[in-house]
Parts: C-alpha cells; structure tokens; sequence
C-alpha cells in the first residue's frame, strides 16, 4: 500500500536544514506507527511537490533515510518503510489509576522545599536583565568553541568521548588546571589532590557531603549563597548563621563545636566583600585550634578587573585544613557544569569515590573540548574581554546607581559582575522585582540570601554579566522609579 | 630583549595540529612566566627552522596568538609578548606542612569502600576483553554523533548550550524519550513524570536518596548490581539481600516492614534472567499490600535480538508504585552519561529538586546532541547494527563455551550482551582473572556482585560486547585452558 503524499506535514518551526526536517517527519511517523513496515513511500518528485520543496532534498533525505534503514529502496519501483524498522510493541500500558501511594508522605517534600534565586526561563527576553550568572553572546568565543569541540570529537579522541571512567578525570584539563589555573590563586596542587566536578555546585555538595554527618554541625555565612543550607540538611547537619560585615564573615562570631565553615572569603556572595588577610589568618588559626575544616567557595575570582584578586585562603592553609572550589561557569558559561574540587588526597578521595556513586564521572567530551579551550588561550582571551566589558559596565552601573540616589550595600573593590544594594527599610525588594517585570527589568530580591529567621526584605541585588552597556542608565532609572512608587 | 629560539621546544606525542602545538607551546611558556611581557618572539622563519617546520604553519599560529592576546604584533619589528597576559601573581603558595588533620578520622573512608567490577583503563590493549557495558569502536557511529553536536553547537543553539537550567531539561530530549522510546517498553507518561539523568546510575541513587531515609529498609537482588548497596548505605537505610532464581527476584522470599525493592526485572544483573510476567504481578500486588515501593533498573533492554523484550514492570503498574529507570550508556557509550527517571510526579519532583542540590542539570549540549542523534534515526540503526552484531558474537560464545565444556549459569532468553558462567566449586574467579590478565584475556569474577558474607567465588561473567567476533574462539580457549590449570 503507498502511503498518501498528503500524509505528510513538515513540523511548523523545527530547526536543522530541510533535508533533517524531512527525515525526521519520516522518521517520526514510522515510529509512531503511523507508517507501517513494507508501505510504499510517495515519490521524490510527489512529495517535493505536496511540500514545496526541491526534490533534490528529498532524494538526499531518503538516501539518508535508507542508510539508517528506515526505508529501502527497490530500483525503479521507489522507497518503502523498512521490514527492520522498530515496532511499537504489542503491549499497552496500564490503564491510569489514581495511586495508592501518599507520595508526600514517602518522600516528605525533603529536596524540593530549597529556595534560590528565581530567574525566569525566557530572562533574554527582558530588555534590563540585571541578573546574575549567565553567559552573555556578545562576549562567549561562540567559533572557537565549537572548533574545540569538533576537536574534542576526532577520531583519535574516540576513548575520551565514550570511555566510562569511575575514578579518572581528563589529565588535558587535570593538567591545565594544574599548571594554569591553581597557580593564579595561589595554590600548589598535586594530581590526586583535585577532582574535576559538575561545577562548583556539586564540588560544594560532594564536600559537604564528606565533611558532615548525621548530628554534625556547620556555619554558613549570612546572608549567603541559599545552596550550602540545603546541601548542609541533606547531609543530616545542623547550621548555624554567622553574621557577614564588611571584611567577609566576622570570624569572632563563630560558635563553638563547629565541624565545617563555608566562606566566600575572596568575594562574598551577596556583598562582595573580600575578607582581609588578617581575618583569614584568623580564621585559619581557629581552624586549627577548634579542629574544624574550611570550604572556601572560590568563584568568580577571573573578575578581577580593578585590582589583582587577593589570594585565596587555600593559599594560606599550611595545616591542611582548607577545601577549595571553583568552576568555569562564570569564565565560561553555566551549562558546560564543569568545576573542580582542590583538598588534601584522603580528601579527594572519597570525594571522588562519592562522584563515582552519585554520576561516576562528568561526561568526557565536556572535559576535553574545555581542555582545548584553556590551552589554545581561548579562555583567557575570553576572560580579558570580559573583564574590559564588565568595567565599563560597572562604571555605567555607579554613574546611574548615583544618579539616582540608590544605595549601594556592597560592591567589592576589586570587580566582580554585581552590586548588592539597599533599598529604604520599608521597600519589600520582592514585590519590587514583580513590578519591575512588568517593566522588562530584572532584579533579583535579596530576602533568598538570609537565613530563615533573619530574613530582610529590602535589600536587593543588580548584576552586569548580561545586561548591555547601553541599557543600564535607563535601566537603573526604571528601578529608581519603581522604587519611589512602591 | 628576544627570546631565545632554543628555548621553544614541541612536546612530544602532543594531540592537535603542528598549528595548535605551537599555540600551546608558545602560550604554556607565557603562562608559566617563562616568557614576559614585552619580550620579543623569535622570527617566523627562525622558529620555524628551529623547529622544523613551514614557516607559514609559525605564522599561522603567530597571527592566532595575536588573536587571543598572547602576542603583539608590531609590524616589521616582529612579534611581542602582549602586556595583557596573565601574570601568575607575586604570592607563593604556603609551604607544605604534614597537616594537622587526621582525614581518616574525618572522612569516615565512608565513600570509598564501595565494591565494584574492576577494569583496567587500558583494556582495549587486551587481545580478548570479555568485558562488559563499553561502547564498540567498530559499532558506533563516529561520523554521524559528530555532525549532530555539531549542529547542536549552532548559533541558534546557543541557549541550549550555556544556560543555567536549574530544574528543566531540553524539552527535544523529553519529547523523544516519552513518544519513542518509552512506548516500546510498554510506558506511557507526561512530561512531568520524567527527568533527565547522568546515566542510570544517577537516576537509581536519585531515587534511593529520595525514596530511603536514616533507618529506612531496602531490598537487593542477591547476586545483583553492587552499586545498589552503596546507593542504599549513603541514605542512612539498612538493605536485605534477597535470592534471585532462573525468574529473577523470589518475591516470595521478601522480607516484611520493606519500604523500596531494587529489582532488574527484565534483564537481571548479572544472571540475564527475564522475571515471568506472573511473578511481577505477584511482585505489584505484595508491593500494594504490604506498601513498598518498586525500583526498576531497566537497563540494555534495547539488545533484545532473540525475541521481543518482555514489557516492563512499569508497564503492569496501575498502582502507582513504580520508579522505572533507564539509559544511554549500553546503547550509545557510556561516557555520555545520559539516562532517564520516570515515576509518578510528586517523586519526579523531589529528584529534580535533589539534582538540582547535587549538580543543577546534565550539560545542555550533551542532551541536545543525543535529541539529534536520535530524532534522526542514527539511534535506531546503531541499535540495529549492535544487534545484528551481537547476535553472532552470542553464536560464536555459545559454540566456543559448548566445545571446552565451560558451564553457563545464566544467559537469557532474548539477547543482552553477557554470559553468567559457573566454574567449578574449588576455583577462585579472581585468582583465575589475574592469570587470565597476563594472557591478554579479560573476564569480570563473579565474587562482587553477591552481598558480603554470601560470596561465591566460583563464578564470573563473560560479556560480548566489546569482544570481536573472530577473537572469541580463541579467547574461550584460554579461559578453558586456564579453569583446568588453577
């Protein structure tokens, strides 16, 4: 039986050329079992026509249809779906019944309750997005990537690509983390000392998750990154807040019987803060004397733009009592999720065994095209035009911040990509943002960064990473304007 | 002052083009401080006679380094170290002390005791690797894998590939997942009913994590999948290890006040036994009666190349009591860590919320290049092509095991890709794998998959999916010779 031209409908709005559009309509109407095994296929010339296209790119669909076999071609009599072609199975699903299961109860809501700063999907769409984090286009090396990745995918590389590797990471991007990236914060690493991760979010967990126990106890700075409470709970810790001034967490105010402090010291996050050298020590020599262990979040330190960035605290750490973290997610982009975890072997160890467990190990085409990236100074060429951008941007942003008479709560002295801002006392920073949406400007409301309990509702935070130079002063006026209306 | 030309050096046995050796070269001195800023390069001609090389492959890689900033280029006067390169900063790291921490003490080595098949990295060395679940260099397609993450290297795509997407997943793969490939295992779900995983062996942790808690009570296959008792101690829970017969799981010998059972219905490791559609009946209704929860490792179900795969367990679930999880790793490589979770949506929630603490999300570029891979085909014909393959190497197995009286213990009855052999009671399959090492023969002893303090050493599996056709013969042979000399 032929198969109706008429049958066929190129899906509205699909991306790949014409050709892969037409190869996925066939392809998908077989596997719907809309056409069936040994039905003949319309005409390369019939179905150019029913679709207004060349018929030229239906012939090279169908050839590329019979490679896959999908279809078969019989000479002169034309193409016809495939015998070997997967069926649906015989078996239908069972019908859907409401369930038995409280599934409240069984899981008890216990990971999804985690708050964090909201940001939605379509965030490009907003002309003033003073939002946090993301990749910008008009600065990512978008060429030289894919050139790295293509790279990555060589035949040679074959082993890179699909060897399923526990334990090991990429020695290219080992090696270059190594000899590149550690140094420039100061550190001295050795291979078995570092662990590649899915960025630093899952280097912060995975050290959360070796560090603490069932009843242990760790401090987290507030306000602070929402993450580490959630990742302290899973762990089955208790937290304690610890206050933040101007010089980073305030070291006199830890509690006792702590077994892990997380610090931002280099750039705190909201404030952007960066902790003196004498509180690190300080807080280095608590370490030792109250036998705790550090977790120095280090991110974002590339951004360095109006002064060399201070040393990290690992730098410092000669009792071995300080675990780092970093990513390329800022440097690079968010959704390569490629971070690493520095740390005393034993350390590292379970760490890596942990990774092993949870997703053995980041995929390795991911490691090796960034690998490619670093070394052929892809990566620093990036983040020097980053920088440029993001000083004049941070200028723009305190020209209009005094314009209008905002106040600036922190902004750090040595860059960074955001300012961490005060509104008056009764602003309500989330109903703020709400409003300002409306508008197509994005802020981010602060109240997240707090812990439970001490929450503040008028502080609020306006990054530059994505937003274009020349919508800032218009931006930053909008917020001044919806500030005085609220 | 110049650089001397003596001190450019190419590593040996470097990957790249001759172009991209002497970037790296040029930029590793830089960044190592090597060579300073404003200090004058060689002549092309010089380093390329230095060298030699073509002078044009030197100024290829001269006029790339002005491009990313190393070097500056001042027209007849040659080329200069840039001014703008990093610097590595003036501070050392701390020197090395012994450390104060006592990690064993700290880290509990709770991670790192894991048991698991073991494999060494270079095992395509080996003439006759009886390994199982690696990708086949002769099987795959290379050529087809590389034009779909180019493509999804795109400009369109450039949101698929950087953004930070906490809780969704690339909706092209959901749409495959749910209308193609969970059909065929008799599943019929919602968008919000699955979640996109690092392999499956994220997805089963994610569901162990979820549905377990301290003091909690799981159940294993015995022999089973060694990963599942790690999975179980990190939630806190207690695991008991219940037998498996030629029907896989013995539902009758389920143990009371049970709240998940781990179960490979359909395919189980490592017996390849197939559960009678009987039993997981009898399996669904113990589960409503007594309140536990299902966990399906669904895994290799597409290598059915003897009959059709026997639906899943999923499929009979009209109580809601199933998690069913599956992945890319055996039909594609597993090194793209891809896999899927699909349960009903309150769980589905509580492991994307749990994702999104542990790792935010699977790279984007690595779901989208799968979603191309499989909307246009290349999936299904790889799978073919496997099967097709795999079904001679069974042959040839069965043959070479029948010839020197090798005792099977279990091998299925529609496919898979391993055998589950029994040697006789006085051999120890690992003592037997070290001999068989140093013959280039790899075979997997059996003693890891039983639950501690029920080991068997006397069995081991063969698999055959990375093993050639023409090698096996011969490879059979030497198991053979080696059972009778231990």
């Amino acid at each position: 039986m032929a198969i109706p031209v008429e049958s066929f409908f190129l899906p509205q709005g699909g991306s790949g050329t014409l050709q892969q559009r037409i190869r996925q309509m066939v392809a998908e109407g077989i596997l719907s079992g809309r056409f069936r095994a040994g039905e003949k296929m319309p005409s390369s010339r019939g179905l150019a026509e029913h679709l207004g296209v060349s018929r030229i790119t239906v012939t090279l669909a169908y050839t590329e249809l019979v490679s896959s076999d999908y279809l078969t071609s019989r000479g002169r009599s034309g193409y016809f779906v495939s015998e070997g072609v997967p069926v649906q199975p015989a078996f239908r699903p069972a019908p859907r019944a409401a369930g038995t299961v409280d599934w409240e109860a069984v899981t008890g809501r216990r990971f999804s309750g985690m708050e964090r700063v909201e940001r939605p999907e379509d965030w490009r769409g907003f002309p003033y997005p003073f939002i946090y984090g993301q990749a910008d286009p008009a600065l990512f090396d978008h060429q030289n990537w894919r050139l790295c990745a293509l790279q990555a995918l060589g035949r040679r590389e074959f082993e890179t690509l699909t060897a399923d590797r526990y334990e090991s990471d990429d020695p290219m991007l080992i090696e270059y983390i190594l000899r590149n990236i550690l140094p420039r914060r100061g550190i001295d690493a050795r291979p078995d000392e570092v662990l590649v991760t899915m960025g630093a979010q899952n280097a912060l967990w995975l050290a959360a998750q070796v560090l603490l126990r069932p009843g242990g106890h760790a401090v987290v700075e507030n306000p602070g990154y929402p993450g580490f409470r959630a990742m302290v709970a899973q762990a089955g810790a208790r937290v304690t807040p610890v206050p933040v001034d101007e010089g980073g967490l305030v070291v006199e105010a830890l509690p006792g019987g702590v077994d892990v402090v997380f610090t931002t010291a280099s750039h705190q996050s909201p404030t952007n803060a960066t902790m003196p050298v004498a509180r690190r020590e300080a807080l280095l020599r608590a370490a030792e004397e109250r036998g705790f262990i550090v977790v120095e979040d280090d991110y974002e330190f590339e951004m360095s733009f109006l002064k060399p960035v201070s040393p990290s605290v690992k730098s410092l750490d000669t009792g071995g009592r300080v675990v780092h973290a970093g990513s390329f997610s800022k440097s690079l982009f968010p959704g390569l999720r490629l971070g690493w975890l520095v740390g005393p072997a034993p350390f590292i160890r379970e760490a890596r065994a942990l990774r092993a467990q949870v997703l053995r190990h980041p995929p390795g085409h991911v490691q090796r095209t960034a690998a490619y990236f670093l070394s052929l100074g892809h990566y620093d060429a990036l983040v020097n035009r980053m920088k440029a951008a993001f000083r004049k941007r941070r200028q723009a942003m305190e020209e209009a911040i005094a314009e209008h008479g905002l106040k600036v709560a922190g902004q750090g002295g040595f860059g960074g990509s955001s300012f961490w801002m005060e509104a008056p006392g009764a602003v309500d920073t989330e109903a703020l943002a709400l409003r300002l949406r409306g508008q197509g400007v994005l802020i981010e409301p602060g109240r997240v960064f707090f812990h439970p309990g001490t929450e503040r509702r008028n502080f609020y935070r306006l990054a530059y990473s994505s937003i274009p130079l020349g919508k800032i002063p218009e931006g930053i006026a909008l917020v001044a304007r919806a500030m005085r209306e609220v």
